[in-house]
């Protein structure tokens, strides 16, 4: 049986998720894996809001449970850091001890991208920290994102994949995400 | 021996994040738990940037990998949704089984905060969605946040906690914090 690899990101926001889950689903097959795309549209339309996601949920989640690993766009979406249901997902998925990997379309630093997003941080020259606009210290690690995210990926081996594109292709450039399935590949066979 | 919980949130970025964490932690002992507050400036200071970021992370990971239950400060932080780092530790926790709760300091749907944070946000009308500046759908399910984190909530029995605050109170005040202990002291007496 194939492995499989949960594809974890923010394409699912994009008007065409669908496409782009199976471009993903068909690269995986090119390695041998089956790519699970968390399609929330395909769960039954018919429920109400409150319901519909909760089943989106509950599908998302049995779906990690049954991936040997997880592969998540975490390019900056929306700010500085990645889609937060993405980031969810790593951490769940840390937690099922299974194999994480990561990708993110943009390059710079977390503080890089803050300061960017918040021309009021400021640097605390008493306590060499920079702070933004509400005085609440910028991580300054020299990570692309928070370090729970960045150091997961470091702990698992396979350092968050960093593949700088221009904004238009920032959400579908799958270069990245094609290099953490040669990380995940040589892993499985190792 | 007192059942352990983790103190998630952004307050380990703010100027006066120890008393802050003292403060829950007080709170803990009231109700005959002890609190896990991750305080980074704890770790020992003479490592590199690298270095200190992965010593955080393990040492937080063993924290919520100790804790019986982690209760995470959701309230929008740099955006329309939660500290990502916050985030990741409460998908961590939901993958080990512990028991989640959350609160919020902040009111609104994730629809409304975003569009508030996004000028150039537009309804789609052909797809019955609203969509951000880039084009990509603003998640709709009356929710507070993106549905991974609300559902895991309201998948463990306690839904996110909704506590509006004036700004200058958002990070610190803790009445959701109190509700969230109630909640967590009724379920270990269940």
């Amino acid at each position: 049986m194939n492995r499989k690899i949960y594809l974890a990101g923010p394409e699912v926001f994009h008007p065409n998720a669908a496409a782009l889950g199976r471009q993903k689903q068909a690269l995986c097959r090119e390695y041998g894996f089956e790519g699970l795309f968390p399609l929330d549209s395909e769960i039954a339309p018919r429920l109400t809001a409150t319901k519909m996601a909760m089943a989106i949920y509950r599908a998302n989640r049995r779906m990690i449970e049954s991936a040997d690993s997880l592969i998540a766009n975490l390019t900056p979406f929306r700010g500085p850091s990645a889609d937060p249901g993405t980031v969810f997902e790593l951490g769940y998925a840390a937690g099922l001890g299974r194999m994480t990997l990561g990708y993110t379309n943009e390059a710079g630093t977390l503080l890089d991208k803050t300061r960017a997003a918040d021309p009021a941080a400021s640097r605390d020259a008493a306590r060499h920290v920079w702070r933004d606009r509400l005085g609440l210290e910028i991580e300054d690690f020299g990570l692309s994102d928070n370090l729970m995210i960045a150091c997961c990926l470091d702990a698992g081996g396979a350092s968050l994949l960093i593949n700088p594109c221009i904004e238009d292709r920032c959400l579908t450039d799958l270069a990245g995400f094609r290099a953490c399935l040669d990380l995940v590949q040589r892993a499985f066979a190792a």
